[in-house]
């Protein structure tokens, strides 16, 4: 019997498919050409070919824009949102318009070129997740700016082109986006209720169930969501309740870079490699906003996350037109995979099994 | 300079990226190898191969399940949802489950094996839109459902698999699904503070604008959306305000089915046979439900309409984590396009430049 779950943040329905299950063998993964890395823009030596750098962890003896840095951000060539001018909200008829007015910038991972995160030393994944908090705080300071996108598309059926360079992208927007939108509304309504953070609620309950856990460390932890829309959507938490991704510790920071490592190379060992895409949702920016109306409770209600979602299935008009999500992988079942799939851990850090490390925490 | 518009009815910001422009024949067409027509179980005198029919519009000479038909309704072989049992709503913690209850169920639109609906002759689509409101009729009769989705996937690459024989979809939900009732939400608070339909509203302010028509005839328009998430996105609108689809009048009957031919075929035309998904967005059902509480104000203030999406561009991380759509093509252009490509009307209906045809009504 197929199975129907809400989302309790956002209230979407989704089909658990069972009797169309699916097992990481049924994903065929797409054949795709790359480019031959000599025609890689994005390597180290090549820094001539993309806009001036506008950040790079680099050594203090190194110049921008020369080889010598391990994370460098460049504005991206081809911009959906362009840097200058003002968003001049207006009406068209009952219609709302403003200017295409933000930023889009692109975080180069590593100066070699590897195609995937999981491939980098921690260490380098750490200074990944550096770069993107320091971005981000500086967009912040755009009062033009209401919100910043932290995303990832890897492989081509993700958005990521032929070009295999490890990278992610950062789009700051005058608007905050919708579906950020609609989980600011369900978490504050959740908190107005009960005085309590939402995903703090579910963080607990998950660690109790303990079958989505795929992966749980002192700061960190990450689960495949009770109503996935995808087969092997997973999410990354940080345990101590904060809106905001830039508020991070350095030892969660650490945390959360060993985390997407491992469990990124999980899913690339259960699913050969997938095309993918993560993002990031956090509290939109607050610096200029009053902290009346809507911005009253954030910091109490809101709970920052990651979400990951293989691309595996095709989206077709049922999807599209509902908004209700057909999955033939229990989530239970996905995160069992994943959990299976553990390798080369350190010590201490990402137990598979959930109960084991549940003690220290 | 890209332009940022929202949606009035859910309030989703879409980006119209003016300098990733793209033209129709930007788009490749994705080859398919379709199936051979003699292994298609949809076609006259294979009646034995899929279940039994539902429903048919045949000779009362013939006998079902045989030759004879010209639309043919049966249950979905792969059903997504169960018909038998109860949704037996319950909780597992603090999530919200229910059994994966509803109907799936398939319209076979033509016994001969024609690709795509603007094929057939009108006369079919016409029974093809009767047969429709037949079934969902007869749905809304099992107090389990809540919601009819009817959808049409066309095209491997818009969900369609390897069988290219004209069909559409239909299944009940237990749950009403998110993005209706986003809608629903939208144009009741619409509805409360002016006391007119959102939707009627739009209609107007688009025939007075006229660019973004597409066709028009006597009680049917069609209308790319002033907030395209996706290029050459399309909407059919009864222009008589009505909440429920399966309350059309014989003569919005006839002109929906001329409407979809034609602009089915001028899509064809313009991006020479596309994937494309349509989906009805129609009240929900109400004949179970008490008429106070959210029921109160919906035959005033929804107003059904289909939405037909060509799936030309891939979906990546920024829209999945956003819902901010970047559309390359803005609706303008592409309604242009589709009145440009106007042919084969027969006089007086559906002219391709609405200001030709507005004094009519």
């Amino acid at each position: 019997m197929p199975e129907l779950r809400k989302d309790p943040v956002i209230g979407r329905w989704v089909i658990i498919s069972t009797e169309r299950a699916k097992r990481p063998m049924d994903f065929a993964s797409t054949q795709e050409r790359p480019e031959p890395p000599d025609q890689c823009p994005f390597c180290e030596g090549k820094e001539a070919q993309t806009p001036p750098e506008i950040y790079a962890i680099r050594p203090s003896t190194s110049k921008p824009n020369t080889p010598g840095w391990s994370v460098r951000v460049i504005p991206s060539i081809k911009p959906i949102l362009r840097i200058e001018g003002e968003p001049n909200r207006h009406a068209k008829g009952m219609y709302d318009v403003m200017n295409g007015i933000g930023a889009h910038e692109v975080i180069v991972e590593d100066p070699r070129h590897v195609p995937d995160l999981a491939g980098l030393p921690v260490e380098r994944v750490r200074e990944v997740l550096q770069a993107t908090i320091h971005r981000i705080v500086d967009l912040e300071h755009d009062p033009r700016f209401r919100y910043v996108l932290w995303f990832k598309n890897a492989g081509a059926v993700a958005g990521a082109g032929r070009i295999h360079h490890t990278r992610s992208q950062l789009i700051a927007t005058p608007a905050t986006p919708k579906r950020v939108k609609e989980e600011l509304v369900g978490a504050r309504r959740y908190y107005e209720d009960k005085e309590r953070c939402l995903f703090c609620d579910l963080i607990s309950q998950e660690r109790q169930m303990k079958e989505r856990i795929v992966f749980e460390s002192a700061h960190i932890i990450v689960a495949c969501p009770f109503a996935s829309r995808f087969p092997f959507e997973v999410v990354f938490f940080p345990k101590r309740h904060h809106c905001d991704f830039s508020a991070m510790t350095p030892e969660e920071v650490a945390e959360l870079a060993l985390a997407m490592k491992q469990v990124l190379g999980r899913l690339n060992a259960v699913l050969n490699n997938p095309p993918y895409n993560y993002l990031l949702h956090t509290a939109p920016f607050r610096r200029h906003r009053t902290k009346g109306g809507r911005w009253k409770t954030i910091e109490e209600d809101y709970h920052w996350h990651i979400e990951l979602i293989p691309r595996l299935t095709r989206v077709a008009g049922f999807e599209w037109g509902s908004g209700f999500y057909i999955n033939p992988t229990p989530p239970e079942e996905a995160a069992k995979y994943l959990r299976e799939a553990a390798v080369d851990q350190p010590p201490g850090a990402g137990q598979a099994e959930p109960a084991k490390s549940g003690a220290a925490h």
